[in-house]
């Protein structure tokens, strides 16, 4: 199994909201206004967004509902980039869970919902190199 | 805010089963033995490994236990080789929750849980181009 994931499909209840809030972060997709699933492309990788009781199935687990452990993050260059997207997120609708400060790694970030509760952390890490796509490269 | 993901983590129970389930698939990581994260790079992005508790925390979520909506994927060329990841897989320890086969939007797929319970689905999809890093491209 090669090292990469392909595609993270985030589970909606509500798919024009949910499609909604990322459209207003600035992000855009080729989907039809009607198509039960929206695909963003996000990088070398694929977003999706997709009804959470069809996702469940179809991933052969059992809804228990809440959060699952798993969280997404958005890296940045600077502390000042992270201020940044965090407004934008909180003008989308994003709930800010913690808002930007240092954290315990040296680093910078916050932490925020989306509105099906989904976490994204948004982070400046010093040690990690963000390429110019936006790419991310682990110290050698 | 750029369309992109930087880093997924993945909230664990047993760090050192969740990274061993992961070296078993061919993963590496130039994490030390003792580390209490865990980072892959994962093609151009970061998959890690974090105590699950330690991750609602930082995250600002209640953790209900159980599933929270999120899948991952990770996409093949052909379903010669979807088949043999989800075998690579299950050598590794993983439950396929459901068997390779055709699937309803046309393409072919299995899903399967990691130890912890977070669902991959190995998925071959006919549309969608897989550059010769891996890295995936929505059709234009």
């Amino acid at each position: 199994m090669e090292q990469r994931v392909s595609l993270i499909t985030l589970g909606v209840d509500d798919l024009a909201r949910a499609r909604a809030f990322y459209e207003a972060l600035g992000w855009t997709t080729r989907a039809e206004p009607g198509d039960d699933v929206v695909f963003f492309q996000a990088g070398r990788m694929v977003v999706a967004l997709w009804g959470r009781a069809a996702l469940a199935e179809d991933s052969g687990v059992e809804d228990t509902g809440g959060w699952g452990g798993i969280t997404l993050a958005h890296n940045l260059r600077s502390p000042e980039e992270v201020d940044a997207v965090v407004e934008e997120a909180r003008a989308a609708g994003a709930a800010v869970v913690r808002e930007p400060g240092a954290t315990f790694w040296g680093g910078y970030s916050a932490a925020l919902t989306d509105p099906d509760g989904h976490p994204w952390e948004i982070a400046h890490n010093p040690r990690w190199t963000i390429r110019d796509d936006g790419t991310i490269e682990l110290p050698a």
